[in-house]
């Protein structure tokens, strides 16, 4: 039978020898479910502990061993230890010599050691190959099969051939592994596990600020003011009333600032009359977060729309409409239907149910999943198209709710104007910019630019002969 | 040419004779589509079939003979014939000697023969390599390369390295092999495609034990209880009104019940003083079924929001509202404002908002594309933290709804309390261990033994010694 | 070391050989991209560029030499420089010469060349093997890593040596190569990325068309008929109860539309008493729309619902309510209330939101992730059996929606009944065939069929021979 396949398939020798075995030194949680995963996958796996004989829970087909028996049993060795314990290696020194380890430990704080786990580790061992590898994957996950988690694994490591070989490992496991280059990256991606939404960060902190500050306008404007003036207790229009003014604000000021670093890109490549200087620092980062800004301001959105569907069940806004009937009833005035206002009240709610809808659709199309399904052609339509005609319906949506209250005078507070004219200031300026931008004699010069043409440049023509991908 | 390539990058030879001839019994739906993504994929493909003349509707650049002949040219035959029809296969015996034969077959019920397909095969042909492989995937999927079912293939076989060549294939196909072990697995294997979400049997039982329940419940407090009494006809309730009380209740009891396992478990471990000894079974699936337990819990929820948002609309509102009124005109009586009565419908609705927005962050979060882009930090943050956040809203939610009505006796009927108090008392069980479980000397017991320590241990310094992931 | 690998480990000298050189023509945004994602997978890049001394912003670790000099370093050449400047190749035929020239350029237009770019630089270099990759890989998603579109990389080549060579650097580089044959396929390959949503066309359309066609249908009976006979200004409906009426009746139709073409394949199965016969095109086509076709119904159910729920909020609505209520305190007339009516209108929005949540939860099964996690089988039941619930709880809700009215006479307005008795033609008409078809005796031979008997066949013994995949 192997004969056979020897001499019609010489190539598949290479699958045929794939019986490696790996060594685990550490029967925890993320040893054990590693070495599981490499049953799975067709390894032969060995354990290394201090009490081979108690140890317990490890997967079927495992051999335990004592370390010095385990390690001399492969010339890969995955140390799922503590890096306070690593020093218990030095007493295997020999039995380790010139074999590979792989450090997959984690630290519980973002730069908890002077130096990382895995530079630790190659100072205790310099006479192996130290890999960091698989920190990022978690032992639920890669027992359960279901990788909630992420699938990549970042690898580093100094020695090359140690590194591909871990990262022959990884593909075998069914994850991807990202070579990050020599065990500097050690610290970066042990830090990488402990981040919390990093990218979230800016976003979530600006919508924060945004919130405090209008809700403290609103205070000041819609309970204080009455309060003042009236000695109206008005107090309960904290729970739903500010909150709706505060949300669509919110998304909208956000939805703009998504559209806003684009068109500050635009006018800076316009100026400088190249593509190829870099952005300052902050665009570049506020570019790299549109995503999320875009999706927080959905979720504002959202919570706008329900707030604003619950309103007739609210018992103040049913008290009102039965205190005006019985007003009307009472006094016997007349309220002809005004169609004006039929148009404006209905034109304003289904600007900002089409722009709702659209903007769910922004979201949805962000999900991996779906984005990843279509090419990119489609995916800058979806986000850049259907994105400007999202911020046109909700900013028309706002300017239509102001209708003609919009400048009178009389909504002035303490000369504070009312929070959603605040709002409008920075979607027009994005608007009327971007608008500016799509003129034709601007956007011819925009998208010579993006093709590699500069303006002061002699190396132009041989720039021109690259291929770009605007 | 061909030397420039061997010289410089001898690697690559395995690559370049990749050109393998695989061999399918059968011309049907399966085969054919299988036979079409092995040509893509860079395969030669010869079929085997009884009349090679009448075999239409093949991939093209497949080459059809007999079934002896194309035996010869291959030796991995994949056997895409029914069950039934195997004992053909024995008049073959001799041709096939030695080969691979690959078992792709489905039952159409669960354990329908008293052996697998690929162990009856194996018993038939016991001159031949049998792998079971391949019948987890559709043939629609595999021809238009959406692949909208599971990519992974299970795949096993008593002969190691058929088994291996055969995942090779898989590999090269794009899709995921997972190696089950030996034939003995085929049973699962083939039982896997004719499953019925079995993960989500246990929370869709208990959701509709508990709507039942409750419907019956609210049958009597609100339709016979009125009807006994007062003689009115109360029937359309049923309509919306009732399901709007199960459906709150059920999403609250069961968002509940996602998180009592892990209460559970945790007071097992801080009982037992290790978490080294496996919970209980009926625990075990509770815990891996909390996901399934939230997204119905969620759906219930959306139910309820849709529900909550139309009560405005029904007629019967409007009817009692237009009544109301008149009543309070005509009687001239007065009502005033109650800024109390204001606050607190604004605030139960508001919470009930906020609740149902992290809910839905949850549902998005736990959307596999989403999930594969977080780290475990994050996700376990999500998870735990927002969850809890959300149980926390949505049962103040329903507190502040009961409001004072909660423990007045005149909400009896029957001696029956009003059905959202009896959805109370899970989320406030659990509410209430949790908040004793994150005290912190009961917190920093826990976080002893989830790093490996053990109360009655002699083995527990070795224990600690070993990474643990959590 | 490295002897320690190649002793006890033979198969892994595939792996520490991996080290191979590149060579990237063009220093432009994609060529960058592409050296960049190649150096963070192991491979040594070199780039060719007209002023090496000129070209910056390159990739950390990449080698810039000038074009004949990078051509030396490698047997791969990467074109990544726009078709307009091909012809400076001629200008290397020596150096270039038995090499594999990497085509991954796009152009503006579809089919804007009579030859696709593969082709050309085919006809120009006659003496090397020219190979399309890559190019529908965007620059951006390479170096972010974000891979938010697609990861499928097309390859087409006329060598097929070459061709999996090219292959093996796609699958290295993390993306998924899927071998499209000859060089004539680059046209197609070529088009791909300039292609904007090609599926979503039709479903867009036709959902279009009905939009026009029930805008003016509903114009005409709601604002031109009562502006001719009662002069009343109804021009404000176009805000919101047309779209609300055109958005339901759209969703529903299409929704019905799902369903149709499968109805219509097994009436034509049935006919020709054979699944073996290709369905017409236009099936075929409708079919493979289904997906589409059911998201955009489900856009439109989706702001049917927001339309519904703004309801109360609309001036209209509440001067409406306000007025009736004073009507009645005047007149002193009395509307008792009416559980007909209570029962009438509660049903009917029980049920749309019923079939809504319904609706949702086939959107939700339908994301690319989530329907990869299920077998084929759940695929079919979410799909199948809770799409035709979706479709009967749907059409329910608009059956009792138009309640008795539904024949009375009085709606007819010159002579156009409302429009929803239209939209109802197409969902009972595939409920009624639907119901046809599950019939017993009717769906023994469909599935005979379908498991591949045919009516008037001498080969149906050997055709049933083979596996079927239903």
């Amino acid at each position: 039978m192997e004969k056979t396949y020897t001499d019609t398939l010489p190539f598949t020798m290479h699958s045929l020898e794939k019986q490696e075995t790996i060594c685990i030194f550490g029967t925890g949680d993320f040893g054990r479910s590693l070495g599981f995963k490499m049953l799975q996958c067709g390894y032969t796996v060995v354990f290394g502990s201090r009490n081979p004989q108690k140890s317990s829970r490890l997967p079927n087909g495992a051999e335990v061993l004592s370390h010095s028996e385990a390690a001399q049993k492969s010339d890969i060795i995955i140390i799922a230890i503590q890096r306070e314990h690593y020093d218990f290696l030095t007493e295997l020194t020999e039995v380790l010599k010139g074999k590979i380890l792989v450090d997959v430990s984690n630290n519980l704080k973002i730069n908890q050691y002077p130096e990382s786990n895995a530079e630790y580790l190659a100072q205790l061992m310099p006479g192996n190959h130290v890999v960091k590898a698989f920190n990022t994957v978690s032992a639920w996950a890669l027992q359960s099969g279901a990788l909630d988690a992420s699938r990549q694994v970042f690898v580093c490591g100094n020695d090359s051939k140690a590194k591909r070989r871990v990262m022959d490992i990884v593909r075998t496991l069914g994850l991807t592994p990202l070579d990050k280059g020599s065990l500097m990256a050690a610290r970066e991606i042990e830090n990488y596990p402990l981040q919390l939404f990093p990218m979230w960060r800016f976003p979530l902190y600006l919508s924060a600020a945004l919130c405090i500050f209008f809700f403290f306008y609103c205070v000041i404007r819609d309970v204080i003011y009455p309060y003042v003036y009236e000695k109206k207790d008005e107090t309960f229009r904290m729970a739903i009333s500010i909150p709706n003014r505060i949300c669509p604000i919110t998304a909208l000021v956000l939805l703009a600032l998504v559209y806003l670093p684009g068109v500050i890109a635009a006018i800076l490549q316009l100026y400088r009359g190249t593509k190829y200087r870099r952005f300052p620092d902050w665009l570049d980062h506020w570019m790299l977060c549109r995503k999320q800004l875009g999706l927080v301001a959905l979720g504002f959105a959202f919570v706008h729309v329900l707030y604003t569907l619950v309103i007739p069940i609210r018992y103040y806004v049913r008290w009102r409409l039965k205190n005006t009937t019985i007003t009307q009833v009472t006094t016997n005035k007349d309220d002809p239907f005004s169609t004006t206002l039929a148009w404006r009240s209905d034109s304003y709610v289904a600007l900002g149910i089409l722009g709702f809808f659209l903007f769910v659709l922004l979201g949805i199309t962000s999900l991996p999943s779906v984005s990843n399904t279509v090419n990119w052609r489609e995916f800058r339509f979806v986000q850049s198209k259907l994105g400007y005609l999202t911020l046109i319906l909700c900013t028309a949506h706002t300017l239509v709710y102001g209708g003609k209250r919009f400048l009178s005078p009389s909504i002035l507070r303490w000369c504070l104007p009312s929070a959603y004219v605040l709002a409008l200031i920075i979607p027009c300026t994005v608007l009327v910019l971007k608008f500016a931008l799509i003129m034709p004699c601007v956007d011819k010069a925009l998208t010579r630019i993006r093709q590699g043409w500069e303006r002061n440049a002699k190396i132009s023509k041989s720039t021109l002969n690259e291929k770009t991908d605007i």
